[in-house]
């Protein structure tokens, strides 16, 4: 196996680095070292081998194992990194994963000598976490215990720290992760490279990404819109502002370019643009689960008042519309509900539970001049029970081309009720305004989709 | 005890509604009754009463009391609420929380000839979910065994499905709370009377309003200057899209008045706007916990890059300007730690604890340049401890008139330091976005308090 596929689906794995290291600072400790190995053989399908070069656990090198490995990961600082990186290549290791940084221009040059001597491919260096793979337990970050739920979005992030925080917020709020790639200084595998991979990934149905800067950028415009056709891809850019761009240029060395021209280069490219790690995860979630929004018609189903006029603000403002329910859907509402007016946003009032909402869905659903739904089902001051959120998922399936989005406003609400939709196709959401931000990113993507299949 | 003062703090309460109603739907539900019942007898300190209509808990009528209790809360179908606040306000109770809806036309005249000719207060009707008062533990809501944490936060909610998100997220994420009052159709009490009662309430240092509609806006204006003079009024608007304001004419019988009309209403009484749920509260922690911003110059304090320049990003597009650190403090931090660079945002390097925290937060404290500090400690990809967050809040407490928030970007890390200093002045946000807009916020209070001062 070669190439970008070995990062992500090795059948083995060996992990470099050391238990006995002296420097006290950084990705180089004993420590970090112990946790990738409990990692890989936690979760690992796959053989584990591990080489501890001036320590005890595994191998003391290399030569020492019988055959190469697809994928080496290697935790040393530089010099020690590029002598693994050598002598691996040398015996066939195919793709290296560089966690360390702190690597200067010299040593940078050596790596990108050994990658061109030896036709292996590198991540990083400084890529800090590496990578995962739900599907076959990879998981090369030093974060004891920690890996996401199996899901069909697939993560890159040019930085550690913003990787680290959408590895915790997927953990935390269960959401579907197939792959994460950090990528650190990008001295070889990039955002084309990846895209390209994920393109033809059987497991991923979303691609998200955090970037700082990108160098080939007709290239990656280029790539991303052929990707497009196939799958969405999210973008979350950092150093929009002059003041941050500055700094992202000592981050993680990107020339950050103006915001500008970064808007034009992903409109082109039809890449989604984001703004921040929550919106990321938020729109992965929905591109993954639901069809892009075919037009701009949004109802509201809710079991309260106030919650669903915060929807339908909300709704407006992320330019979709109120729609306008047919009088057929109307009489069919009233007539089975009397006590209900069938205006958009349709209030169930507080004891509505599963029965009244399948019901109502299904009319909604079934009606030409709505495009999608935003559901808001309230525990709190209602008669809701979280196990009625099912009826939502089940109607919802009878209707595959329109997006349905739920919302449970609040903390515990929205824990309780994501809990039993996790597993179904629905997105949940714990605030309105985020759901139908949700649905404006699907009617983005839906029109993408469209001005592709024009162009076809 | 007289007035809106006997809605929140009552020495004695009765709790009047029945265990055996025949109507299956609403707020008159015997379950309800049964969940208010067990919620006051748990948490409030002073009397509680129960007169169960048509039942057998406590008395059958008001007639069997000893003597009028300061506090009515009636949770009856309209004709049966009427009957009550007369046998009530006869018998010399002053004030009523009226949770049950459904009142008619004629139904609210009765109700406000009651209150004219006996000289009661009354909340609602339609509250749903009553008051709440973390202090004395008067809760009559119908949420078994909910109660916010103690805190300076009073909140005033139009909808009671707005407020019971509200109520769920501040016990969700354990922000601390004073006062809730959900008030419903206001025949009686409004914004106007609550914002008088909490102007003096000394548990009270901020106000946050959800509201749609307001009918003595001009009235409601000059109050408010008054009381922001004081302390913060925070407000979050129901209704501001056309589409919307024709539902919340109907939800509250509000008009829901132009948008620019309120905005215009909102900065003329020093009023400050938040776009959603999670700002409401957001901003509410900042202003009850952190003093306002006096300057627009922020510093950025991080363990990691790519968070710390989202979070310069949002400084910025928050109206803000990242600090330009002095000359001085740049270099005590660089003699410090050599390592470090000291631009603004200063990374610390993922293997920074409480020491280098505390001392870069006190050399940028201490620097004129710099009117508050966005800082940033990530516990994934890092060393940070949740402890170490400790050494935060110990040195902001040495700079009481620079405001400072902190970010632990993510889910689980979040919880984990939100823990550590929910007991701490300072507020906890789980993205940098989130923190800027507190900080924006803050300085606007600050705007706000700086030209009341001009004017005295």
């Amino acid at each position: 196996m070669a190439g970008v596929k070995s990062l992500f689906e090795p059948k083995s794995v060996v992990l470099i680095g050391s238990s006995r290291i002296r420097e006290k600072v950084g990705m180089t400790s004993p420590q970090l070292f112990e946790s990738v190995i409990y990692n890989m053989t936690k979760f690992f399908k796959g053989e584990t081998h591990v080489v501890d070069v001036e320590g005890k656990k595994g191998a003391r090198t290399l030569h020492e194992l019988s055959h190469a490995p697809d994928l080496g990961v290697v935790m040393l600082p530089p010099s020690g990194s590029l002598e693994q990186v050598q002598n691996g290549a040398k015996m066939g290791i195919k793709a290296f994963v560089l966690l360390t940084g702190r690597f200067k221009n010299p040593q940078r040059k050596q790596l990108s000598d050994l990658k061109r001597e030896y036709h292996v491919r590198i991540l990083g260096p400084n890529t800090i976490m590496g990578v995962i793979n739900t599907s076959n337990g990879l998981n090369t970050t030093f974060e004891r215990d920690v890996m996401p739920p199996k899901g069909d979005i697939s993560i890159v992030s040019q930085s550690g720290g913003v990787g680290a925080a959408l590895l915790d917020w997927a953990c935390s709020y269960g959401i579907g992760v197939s792959k994460f790639a950090f990528m650190g200084d990008k001295i070889d595998v990039d955002d084309v490279d990846l895209l390209r991979y994920f393109e033809k990934d059987t497991h991923t149905k979303v691609i998200c990404l955090y970037m700082e800067g990108i160098e080939k950028g007709r290239k990656f415009i280029d790539v991303a819109r052929e990707v497009v056709k196939k799958k969405p891809i999210l973008a979350l850019k950092g150093g929009v502002t002059k003041e941050a761009a500055r700094r992202a240029l000592s981050h993680t060395a990107s020339i950050a370019g103006s915001d500008v021209v970064f808007d034009a280069a992903f409109k082109k490219a039809g890449i989604i643009r984001v703004e921040d790690i929550e919106e990321l995860l938020d729109a992965g979630v929905a591109l993954a689960k639901q069809p892009p929004l075919k037009g701009d018609n949004i109802a509201i189903v809710s079991n309260v008042g106030g919650p669903a006029i915060l929807a339908a603000d909300a709704v407006v403002k992320n330019g979709l519309r109120l729609a306008n329910l047919s009088e057929k859907t109307r009489r069919a509402i009233e007539k089975r509900f009397p006590g209900l007016e069938a205006v958009n946003p349709i209030d169930l009032i507080a004891d509505a539970r599963a029965e009244r909402y399948a019901f109502v869905l299904d009319k909604v659903l079934s009606d030409p001049n709505v495009d999608g739904v935003l559901v808001i089902n309230m525990l709190k001051s209602c008669f809701f029970e979280p196990e009625d959120a099912v009826a939502v998922a089940e109607t919802a399936k009878k209707y595959p081309n329109k997006p349905v989005v739920d919302v449970p406003a609040g903390g515990e609400d929205f824990t309780l009720v994501q809990k039993v939709l996790r597993s179904t196709s629905i997105p949940v959401y714990n605030l309105p305004e985020k759901a139908a931000k949700a649905l404006k990113n699907l009617r983005i993507y839906g029109k993408i989709a469209e001005a592709t299949m024009k162009k076809i």
